[in-house]
């Protein structure tokens, strides 16, 4: 069975993209990343329960700590609140935390070298989403060139991201298409006890749902 | 005055990459990876030698302890031993870490997001050298557009390798014009006392001293 990396956080986006790779036939590789982000209990506790969900015994979690001594962010530095969202305008957020995506994707290729994976997924939303540049599909397939050009001649890694030009709705009609565990994830970047409503995140899962006339099974 | 960040190891490579930086008349943030390498300690123990040399107060240093969860190379993994080295043939040796200096200089650009530096040094040597995949120029063009596309849209961060096209000889010569403090370095794979005289990295070093006709500090 061909091998996949899932890059998994715990969030919703991550766990329908594993629904994905899952229906596409491969066998599933998780990939969790402690960045110091204020919520990684309760994201963890999240991704551990999707990984038991999927029968997943190959998981790897690795500690990026260092974002938060890097800072910047409102996800990681504890000098930077996390504020209420704006969702509408087309702004880079507080919560962008810098150059994320790529540290996580270098880490995951070093992963597959190893582990023999020539697939990684990563649940990314370019359009419907937070504007974060390293969510872009241009993103990806350039660094598609950065894996060619940086590993052993004989590796050949493919970034997926199934999710790259759906919109939070569509994402939440292919979960349920698809019986993925959203009722396990965990999206917002505050609290860990109850959604706080208020943050991008929160406010992009809720105009999801909304739009796709369902209710958000962590809120019930 | 311009910053740059210099990625530095603690070997001669950074260490002259970091003159070489000086030379250029950037001001100096220096980073350094613990990335679960055999020898950090003594590493690291240059790597603040070398920087207060340099009178350089930034410095980061970034715990990426996962390569050796990852594994599968001699210098991060306890079930693969520092082989006797064989610079003479042209495979990757198993020395190589998986994508290390994608890692690297993902962290690399993070930070340089934040504290505003355009400008990263890397030490890599392309030809006289171990061969790694990660340590080609073209590797580092390629990482240049993963910069573009990646991070914010005023981001703009250029990736100087002053020494790619340099053979170890070279380097020294370098080292020496520019007073390069080569005695505060280290470049044993496998002891932190003295040097095994056996790994890659010790023959390279030591076959650079002979075609250079220097005698090296390290060995007084």
């Amino acid at each position: 069975m061909k091998k996949a990396i899932i890059l998994l956080s715990g969030g919703m986006d991550s766990c329908v993209s594993a629904s994905c790779a899952k229906e596409d036939g491969f066998g599933l590789s998780f990939l969790h990343i402690n960045y110091g982000q204020k919520t990684e209990k309760k994201e963890l506790q999240s991704f551990n329960a999707i990984a038991d969900f999927f029968n997943v015994t190959d998981r790897l979690i690795i500690d990026m700590q260092y974002f938060s001594q890097i800072g910047g962010s409102s996800l990681t530095d504890s000098n930077i609140d996390v504020v209420k969202g704006n969702i509408e305008n087309n702004k880079i957020p507080i919560s962008y935390v810098p150059f994320r995506n790529a540290n996580i994707l270098s880490a995951a290729t070093s992963w597959a070298e190893i582990i023999n994976a020539k697939t990684i997924y990563i649940g990314a939303v370019e359009e419907d989403s937070s504007g974060y540049p390293d969510c872009r599909r241009s993103f990806y397939d350039a660094f598609e060139k950065v894996i060619s050009e940086g590993t052993r001649p004989d590796t050949s890694i493919q970034i997926i991201s199934p999710l790259i030009h759906m919109s939070k709705k569509e994402i939440i009609l292919k979960g349920i298409e698809l019986k993925s565990p959203l009722e396990l994830t965990w999206s917002c970047y505050k609290n860990e006890n109850s959604p706080c409503l208020e943050c991008d995140s929160c406010l992009l899962r809720e105009r999801g749902f909304n739009q796709a006339n369902k209710i958000d099974p962590i809120l019930i």
